[in-house]
């Protein structure tokens, strides 16, 4: 198999199992126990800490664990918005549900929430948010890097207008961490989620960055584990994982990105040359070095990827989370694209795992595929397509 | 090392590692993506819930998977009330952390909490839930059996009195299952939480068990997985972890509770009578198989642990959870315990992977640290303590 969803999930570093498998084994301890047990899991729990800040120049103490990027996600806009009994939050039309179903809710719930709209590329207008934030806006969340289309969104000067009008900035960087150097002070960032999956660690870790001084109402209440935030057994052998994922990251940062980028700009070029009538979405520049979006005309997505799953090739139409909604992609509506565009998108993620050969070879079974399918397209005579 | 903080948490059985590694190695889908990889992994947590369904005679569909046992109890709890804005929650005053902070929460937003007392072996009144249950009352929790004093409580007689007066009942089972048979149906619960890592599963992983019919709000919202109520990308390796868990747990059920009960039996025996000056805690008949609580006068309990420990003996004051907030056990005050006999409070929870020599070496250590600990004891003269 040639695995090409690295955005929805991606293989453990074997590292990482190493680092675990003492935690899945004989140090079962609960971090709340006094006894030496205990003190070995608290103890391990607090270096992935350490791990986990270093990787976005955070101090450990503004790092709490979570679940995951979704979680984080909702413990954020909650924690902040459960403080007030109205006002309102700014976002974008481009988040991941994970942003978009709390602020549904929340909007359900009393607040007002207002969509950024996006540029064809996927791009947030800083300018808009200048002219729609004001002291009724209690938190912006902006995601930092598209999971669908890979844009990167202008954090910094994002922060910056926050803060001059003195809100609350949360980003949802999921997608981005690991992918892009990322130093919460120098961005001015408040509040980052991260999720341990996106970065060869293990599933059902992440966290919440929260910058020291801002104090967030707690979501799961209990036992006061993370000083009080998120109560609950620590998964100690995961975020000993999760610690090691971003050791990992931080130690590798600019090899990765490279090897990402140079896999997906193979993948980009030889599609253009090979494929006819095929769009590159998402900025051409402000872009995850990992993610390669398309639109080729007169295919169905889903056949596509149903298809390349035959041949070998786990490839997504968009995100991964979206397939209990069966929904159309918003991001792709957002950006303005029509149906038609919609339904023949695919998306490509690339990862550390993955080497030239395989990228190559995905090139020559997409063709092949995406010629079978166009010869039986309904759209047939629409375009003319061509034998590429 | 011996180890007998087995309510705090357990080893993972071997067994369960074997069908978690996989999930940690080569079958990394995101159970959302729709190749193959993705469809692995969604096919295992299906299965999964089906084992941990099994282990409680509950549907598949009827169990929703969470990040634990706190988790749980927190989505039951809010998944209930925030369908109101007022009425009343009856619980008991021994429920862990996970009820009770959530039940302060739920009083700040206006709700009626009632905490039903306990007599002094930690048990419920029946009678009292029927004179004050009402049309008022939304949701009572009442746990299944106490994690500090092991106590069982009449769950039967208390869903009935429950479902006489349209009440949905939730009981907080993290420490019963797998050490109680438990049907779901035969008891008439509404909702019930469990956890792995207290049956020799992964931590970091639970359910919620929520009777067909009976719908909640969800409290993380995002991608809908777990149909809605629980979303964020599933953790696969636990998921399977705690499912296999589940199946040794339901196939061993009998033939490990006669193990901890006869470990747990030599201990409280052996206990009896080498050391003076004790009293067994908790119900003497409707109790945990695994659990031992018990006060030794004169003794601080977190020396006795401290001492223990250096002796290569693993055991608690109660709650491991309390820790954090270093506060006098809740559940030993609600039993009208003075402060002297709080504070010479020691937990001994047996596993599936003790042994009888364990046992009898414990109890050997410990008359010898007692000993040592009352030698130097301020109440000393008070209670003249003879050498055992």
């Amino acid at each position: 198999m040639i695995y090409l969803d690295n955005a929805a999930s991606t293989q453990i570093h074997s590292d990482v199992l190493d680092f675990m498998l003492p935690y899945l084994k004989e140090q079962y301890g609960n971090p709340s126990s006094i006894h030496r047990y205990g003190r070995l899991s608290r103890k391990a729990i607090e270096k992935a800490r350490k791990q986990i800040a270093f990787l976005i120049n955070a101090d450990p103490s503004e790092i709490f664990i979570t679940s995951g990027g979704t979680e984080s996600n909702n413990t954020a806009l909650r924690g902040i918005l459960t403080k007030y009994s109205s006002g309102q939050i700014i976002t974008s039309s481009i988040e991941h549900d994970a942003i978009l179903e709390p602020c549904k809710k929340l909007s359900q719930d009393g607040f007002d929430v207002l969509y950024l709209s996006v540029d064809k590329f996927g791009m947030v207008d800083p300018s808009d948010l200048k002219n729609q934030i004001s002291e009724k806006t209690r938190i912006v969340s902006i995601m930092f890097g598209n999971n669908e289309i890979g844009t990167i969104q202008p954090i910094l000067e994002i922060a910056k207008i926050c803060h001059e009008n003195d809100v609350i900035f949360h980003t949802d960087a999921v997608q981005a961490v690991g992918k892009v150097p990322i130093d919460v002070n120098e961005l001015g960032v408040d509040l980052l989620s991260i999720s341990s999956h996106k970065i060869y660690g293990p599933k059902g870790i992440g966290a919440l960055y929260v910058k020291k001084g801002i104090s967030l109402n707690p979501m799961i209440l209990g036992g006061g584990q993370e000083h009080g935030l998120r109560s609950g057994t620590e998964n100690v052998a995961n975020i000993v994982g999760f610690g090691k994922a971003c050791d990992l990251a931080k130690t590798n940062l600019s090899e990765n990105i490279s090897q990402m980028k140079k896999l997906r700009d193979v993948l980009v070029q030889n599609v253009l040359s090979e494929i006819s009538q095929v769009t590159v979405n998402g900025h051409p520049e402000y872009h995850l070095p990992n993610n390669s979006h398309f639109t080729f005309l007169g295919v169905n997505g889903e056949d596509l990827i149903i298809k390349l799953d035959e041949y070998g090739i786990a490839a997504s139409t968009g995100s991964a989370c979206s397939v209990h909604t069966q929904k159309a992609s918003h991001v792709l509506q957002a950006m303005g694209f029509s149906h038609e565009q919609i339904t023949g998108s695919l998306r490509l993620t690339t990862g550390i795992f993955n080497d030239q050969k395989e990228i190559e070879q995905t090139v020559e079974i997409l063709k092949k595929v995406i010629e079978e399918l166009r010869s039986v397209s309904p759209f047939k005579e629409k375009y003319s397509f061509s034998k590429n």
